[in-house]
């Protein structure tokens, strides 16, 4: 009896799990805590305080924890995972594959353990990859394991088309299937501005340029920043997610999904249109795709099957 | 004729800063321009370029730019200044203060020149000094250079208090003058929950370790993340001064201020109760203190003479 | 399992039922049903609909519907009731107060039926009888059954306060106790703009003639309006008190409670501050008042006992 | 120098009018000046009190006033004109056309005296008739004299095929052209949820009754509420585009607009795509018809000339 606060457990403090923790608690969707390895606890602690300080000034009321203590997660309505290592210079991709991997299971068990009955987004990279790694070590109903890839990379290009036509991003709207960044499958003709297809408003070659640039959106910051990746609009983007399931929107949302039979594929995680609440991936709707479309998300399907074979 | 829309530049795209242009265009306070030197040109593009891409997820409306080029501050509304180093280990306090005054004058050069209308808000340590310094060298009337300090004490002050008593963040008010940090001097007695005296509802000794706690809130996070300060709570700081003056809201909110005969002090900037609005600082409220309270203000006016007297 | 859709019951679709709500669902606060008498059926779906329309514009994701039908009620989160006549010219108090206790008692029984573990919040007049109604009527536990008139009486002092001293209304914080309009009793001591007691800022004479215009704060709205009485503020009000509720804040928020006690009273509802939180009222504060203080709370004790009188 | 709180206008204190002004403070968007006529003095001061003193619950830092001397309107950035009578039985279309043309005149004469440099949007129906008549009363340039019909159209539309297809109404996207209500034009083809077009979601028949509840969604408010009409939405249409206008946003929004040529119409107000910005309609977007299309356009278009024949 009675009404609770909700929970959401961030897995891993670095920028973009901190930064989600942020804006978390800056929507009021529940009280986060913030979860990291033994080695960064005082850090992770640190990032949740000085959160928690801020939320007298800007008004919200969420309680901020920082831990390395998996039972403090117990009970969360939502696990968002963010923990892992990006690629060092060196490293081979199977190797952060594996790496990541084996994060992954090692914070499933955790999960799992303290929170039975939650959902869990992934943001890992390679997120294809890891979020059936997710899923399988989870034991979980599918529908209550989802990867993120499709808001950020819309996001992205929403930003771009928005500074092209000079207009607000509030009136852009993209859309994308398949695999994260370069495997990425754009569908022209379903963005607008306005209601207005994009195809009427830019010119062909141009509109080229700026998909281009939204595939190799992520590594356009890493370059900037020279050490690190994004975590702004990747951390907005779990917030988005995290607010349609805990607040039981069903918003039509790309996610990674997991596919039996939907587009022709089975047993993969893959970003399709769902549509998301409070049961997780409630519906995955399924689009008449062109030939070429279909030949892009083939070869986005392919390039996360060879992943998950280095993992097998 | 015409709106425009308003455009706000931050200087320093440190955490701090970039965490502050975050909240600001979260809030759609305007569009922000964060500057840095050269050498950080890239990750200042970096940094801005990730945010502006999470402003379709979060659905604001703000454009954020990161430079090292001044001219892309022309005829900023407001400017906060968030530029500076941070104390390394074996630098003395002097050293730190010379080198911060020297970057503040170059910053207000190029602030003045290309903004010179503008109001500034400062935020770089030791901050009584450093807005003393901007003051100067900007030549702009005492009420449009502003620091920053009793809303991030106050916050952190009031963190404590709400988890001391386990009610909501939203009902606790605090109160302090003087100094930042351990410099500060807290009026317990106006300080309130839900309206209620603290005194009334925390035992005196109890009140006097959060007190304790507050003064060294700062040194609590540096000590925690190892590697670095805090940054969310004081960007959220500025968000809010910045948001006063903006809206012209006239709030009731402890500001760095000039003081001419203000509480006995003459040509100091320091921590007092003021209005502040669309003409920055439009009054500063004079309050009646105990012999106790005056002794410390006094103190903490002490400390920041002594640090002004480097600076000669 | 899965995470559900919060639902709120507003009873009584009039002015201030609706506009209450609008702004449950412009906070997304959860799914509002609005009730009304069969008479009302057509015009209270109307209300609703509109509403719902408004939806897409100011970007709320909340469903609205209007009814007749208590059944669309069932396992409401949260009740908040706002039926009842008003007094008419050549209607005696006696009257008013026994139509209104006929409402409660019948809206109590559907609402109860439907929803056994809801919390209930009143604001029908006489509001501390027509909550001790439907307290009686529900057999609810007495954290359960609210009544609103101290925000509402805060909410106008504020305002009157903000505009004497030209400040943000965000920095002005009253406190009162005790009955709704003229029984009212105000701690000036606890009332302070931006953590100044007003009576530091504010002649005693103009802070008098603030308290007196308060106190008639309703009438002063009653008859500019000539037809009908404030719905604005006091839907506001309510929207509060559902929100500390909703989301178990633990705010600090003057309300109608049940004493059994407290402040040396019994078996009445009176209003104190309380701790609003998930389990309705989780503590009352009781504060030490002044001799003054403890007269004015034992004439508004009294007027509420002769309200109940009527009852009985 | 020193920046100003933004001045709004709004004529007409009727539901819509007092509605729209509560939007806008909550929004923060300005200080709201609510004006009627002599008549309606006191409860459009009532009104505006009543919002006034919900603002320190909603912690919203807005002045409402209310008033029926224009003069309060001096230097306003925007005005919203509301006012105006229904259609009442026995009342010839004719009557309605030249009754509110006259207040049209009357209005703008005095707005223009006291804010020659606003903008002005209108609301009062018939809007596209209404609109040129204030346009050619104030002398305005055509981009600073707009009408509202195709954001309300639009929401409805969106309500109902959110419903329809049980999705958060944030994912739906309608597009509508030409006059209001039975003359809208809708561009199914542009409409969509998620990016989806609804052609693939939903069945053209259930489409066609959508459109054609669309297009009698004004009557569907007017007969549910057996008295009055719709006042929620109409109120949150006007305050999307005057937060288009006010934070100089330029966002795609259908407005009626004055035609030289656009769409092959002259000295005509229609409903077509807009870019609202700061200067008011900064772009009108030309898009290619189907010739079912072109046909509704011009069906449209001519009823709106009928009614300007009224005028003549």
């Amino acid at each position: 009896m009675g009404l609770k606060r909700t929970k959401i457990s961030v897995i891993g403090s670095g920028f973009t799990g901190a930064t989600t923790a942020l804006m978390l608690a800056q929507k009021e969707l529940g009280d986060v805590v913030l979860v990291d390895i033994p080695d960064m606890k005082n850090p992770t602690k640190g990032k949740a305080l000085d959160m928690a300080e801020a939320a007298p000034v800007q008004g919200f009321d969420a309680r901020v924890i920082g831990t390395d203590d998996y039972k403090d997660t117990k009970d969360s309505d939502l696990v968002i995972i963010t923990a892992g290592i990006a690629r060092k210079p060196g490293m081979s991709r199977d190797d952060l594959v594996n790496t990541n991997a084996k994060i992954m299971k090692s914070v499933t068990q955790e999960v799992v353990h303290f929170s039975p009955n939650t959902t869990i987004i992934v943001l890992t990279n390679p997120v294809d990859a890891m979020t059936y790694t997710v899923f399988k070590e989870s034991g979980f109903p599918k529908e209550r394991v989802i990867g993120q890839s499709g808001v950020l990379d819309t996001a992205r290009f929403c930003t771009f088309v928005a500074e092209e036509l000079n207009v607000s991003v509030k009136d852009v709207k993209g859309f994308v299937l398949g695999g994260h960044g370069d495997d990425m499958v754009p569908l022209i003709r379903y963005s607008n501005a306005g209601g207005v297809p994009l195809e009427k408003l830019i010119a062909k070659e141009r509109l080229a340029e700026i998909v281009a640039r939204t595939r190799t959106g992520g590594g356009e910051i890493v370059n900037l920043l020279g050490n690190g990746s994004a975590y702004y609009a990747p951390a907005a983007s779990l917030t988005v997610m995290a607010e349609a399931i805990i607040k039981d929107q069903r918003r039509i949302i790309p996610a990674i999904a997991y596919l039996e039979g939907e587009y022709g594929y089975q047993d993969i995680y893959l970003g399709v249109p769902t549509i998301l609440g409070g049961n997780g991936i409630e519906e995955i709707i399924e689009l008449d795709l062109t030939e070429e479309e279909s030949a892009a998300l083939d070869k986005s399907a392919n390039s996360v099957k060879n992943v998950l074979k280095v993992l097998s």
